[in-house]
């Protein structure tokens, strides 16, 4: 197909959408959808996404980048241009509970997920059976907290065999190194089972069943140094009351994370997200 | 202030962001924020939404819209171009409950709704107090079936008088006439105890208990001729249960039209819904 | 296990908790949750839900029946007596769309469904494969407006053959004849995509698109010869903008009918749903 | 009326549920609306609340209470039993913002809250007028850092001298002493503006908009001297985008602390509120 995304960041000035949706138009590109925020118009920073439609796209690619170089420059741009047709490759990394990996696969299968679903990675066996299913290559790699230098290295290196371009953390449990983490920044996708900030790290189900909370959550965010801290892409609740227990706040919570993590997924498929320091735009 | 805001709407084909977008940067307007919508890029209607902030634009005001109108013939553009500090004047038609009135007349007390209450209307006397203990002028009008035509000339009259812009009907309880409705087209926003097209017509929540429902909710929409069938422009629900009995269902429900409804005037003052045919555009 | 669970309705007058939950003491059950509403102290309909832990159940099992039976006369109820480890077995009904099939057998492998799903029968061959890989018996029943009688023949068979308690209509499209509804009554469970009552019938989703409502909905009810009219369990409703086109309103329609129909099974086979003419008392 | 309300806790046995209500019924108690609830059917601790219809209750209260008191120490219970027509006494204190106050004494006003709203406390000047509309007594205390002895002094006499029951600090923004939460237990309500434990402590909002959150909340809660820790009555949550200023986070939280305080004010009015430690049972 010949539709494009573009994605801007910029110091926000007049003249940055005039001169954009025309530089579009130049090429005979349709815009389908364009969105803009800005952090304040005196100084701040200025975010747009725009979804076109333009004849021959594939074959005018390379001249759209370099002709958008010079305008980038002229306003300081961070930007990236991608293309719908060229479809992201990526690692769903996931434990023993296998309830958001099998979301995603579903929310694939039915179309609902424009990606290339390359690889699965797990520290356990579980999830083999449902990866071999859906003809998805599956690499058991142990890991812990004694191994982890090496099933580090193992995972980057089939990251890099597979071209990987997005990590989903389905339920990993598992902490990655900075080592890792550097290696793809805002390109790793987590879903923490509790409506952060609160109950940040281990056993939230645990600590809201304790706490007597009334909604308990989940959290979808891009992956950071700071365990539980990256910018937040989506969160979602539900309500509790005081006769469910650990097991049922759990199950009730699966259900949330499910959802929440497909979401987020969906939106960073589509390019929607753009992340700007510790928070994202989401368009 | 020095912010207006452009509604477009047109046959969609390339080039309408671009151009308008140039326009408002000749004039050294700042785009502050901006959507776009397509029913469809090949045929379809284009809608957009600009909101810009540009310097002395009071004082250019003619200028601009005289200038713009040879873009909006050149791409068949219905428009309008409005100005922030230029408050839309409103009057509120209530009947004797007055919930939906007391939510306005607090989120408007509270910064949240910026227009001009002018007038209060109803056709009976239980919000007059309400009305001049916040010092809008309260006319008593009274309106049943047999009246409806000396009422309305008589609303009408008043409407004038007050140069009226908008017209709520929060829990007016009349049905108005064509005549009058022609008169206001896409101006009068009412708010429909029921979650529209469930329980069209007269005591949704008693049909909702009787249908054994296990959500209701609220509509707010443009008034047409047909009665209840306008256009949507925000709706809302909760969540209710067997032990709940007709009176508290419109407990309940009292809660969901207020919010609804404070959130639909909201929108149409900051001119963010467009309507096509039947339906809204939400921007 | 030792847990059974009590559904009562009857004329309601003084005693009948005391009454109830002294037989219960009597038989050394522990009363583990209790529930009771009553549409009128004076003259209406009284309802009570009791689970309890009562050693020795299964054994105790007819003698307990017989000796209520008495209780029972005294205050003219109806009622039931169920045992939790005495699984009821479930077939669902499906045609081509499986994303409530697969929600509900997933939710049953993974605890969250007790009951023995025995049967999966479909009108089209599509679920067959995913019946298999859960070991579940598939049997390819051919169904439309032609030869209805000797498909619903052969379905009824079937249903006795192996002995079902429940049937899931999960999306299976096709209408039941009265005289299938009468064999089964208030235990064929069906998911409507809407919310009932709006837009009873075909094409819920275009009809929404085309009504411009903010909400979407679905509905899972009992089945009975009032099309969409049976006694709703469980509605749910999701966001919706005007930017959705029909096939997105699906996919979002999608999610809702999976959590809405799971829920309304999963009170059924608890025994948290009594049916009081047209509605629902759900526990 | 003859309406009643018992609360118990106690110990987890058979036979509590049948020895209470079988003394309801040797009263001609007709029980309207009962729930229970076990942390452990083996060893934990059982909660009940019953709300009966009893022929010339006011006049049998005290026999009532002297005749369960057996009942109570066979069980070890803690209980309370109090009658709907015997209103309980509020005192509302406030501080500058009036979005709180203004729901609950509109709910109030329209039958939603019963209760008699006895006093009106602030440490400012703002609410005088509102207060002396409704007809509801004002007291000015000035409170700061500096004063907090001498303030809370007044306080408590006044409470006395309007002998209160139940205490709600509506945006209240001044910390109590150990000795006045002492002297209150569990009938001190509080709305922090925040979805606790996220945000404990000041400037709540501004914390939410630095995170990134995607979703903002409120909880009600009762005063323990562990800031913002005390058992959480009731909690809910709104949807916010990334073009959510601090300035709009505050006004989507004020409806969401308006409903949120309003609800578990009414809960407690309507005793549907067990403390459990640091829990609550809301029935």
């Amino acid at each position: 197909r010949n539709r494009g995304r573009l994605l801007i960041s910029c110091p926000d000035q007049p003249g940055i959408v005039a001169t954009v949706s025309r530089f579009l138009f130049e090429y005979n590109a349709n815009i389908i959808e364009s969105s803009q925020y800005s952090t304040n118009p005196e100084g701040g920073t200025f975010f747009m996404r725009v979804e076109f439609e333009c004849p021959g796209l594939s074959k005018k690619a390379k001249e759209i980048e370099q002709a958008f170089e010079e305008i980038a420059e002229q306003f300081s741009m961070k930007w990236k241009l991608s293309y719908v047709h060229d479809l992201k490759r990526t690692a769903i990394f996931v434990s023993k509970e296998l309830h958001c990996l099998l979301e995603l696969l579903w929310e694939w299968q039915s179309g609902g997920l424009l990606t290339d679903i390359a690889l699965i990675v797990s520290n356990h066996e579980d999830a083999r059976e449902t990866a071999e299913s859906f003809g998805i290559p599956f690499c058991h790699v142990p890991a812990n907290k004694e191994n982890r230098a090496e099933a580090e290295a193992q995972q980057l290196r089939l990251l890099e065999e597979y071209k990987i371009d997005v990590i989903i953390l389905a339920r990993y449990m598992q902490i990655l190194t900075p080592n890792f983490v550097a290696a793809h920044p805002n390109r790793i996708i987590n879903i923490h089972h509790s409506f952060l900030p609160a109950f940040i790290g281990a056993r939230p189900y645990e600590r809201a069943h304790e706490r007597g909370v009334k909604l308990i959550g989940a959290t979808s965010h891009y992956v950071t140094n700071d365990l539980d801290e990256g910018p937040i892409i989506e969160q979602g609740v539900e309500r509790v009351r005081h006769h469910h227990n650990v097991e049922a706040l759990k199950k009730i919570g699966r259900s949330i994370e499910r959802s929440v993590l497909a979401r987020a997924v969906k939106w960073h498929l589509e390019d929607r997200v753009i992340v700007d320091r510790n928070k994202t735009i989401v368009f």
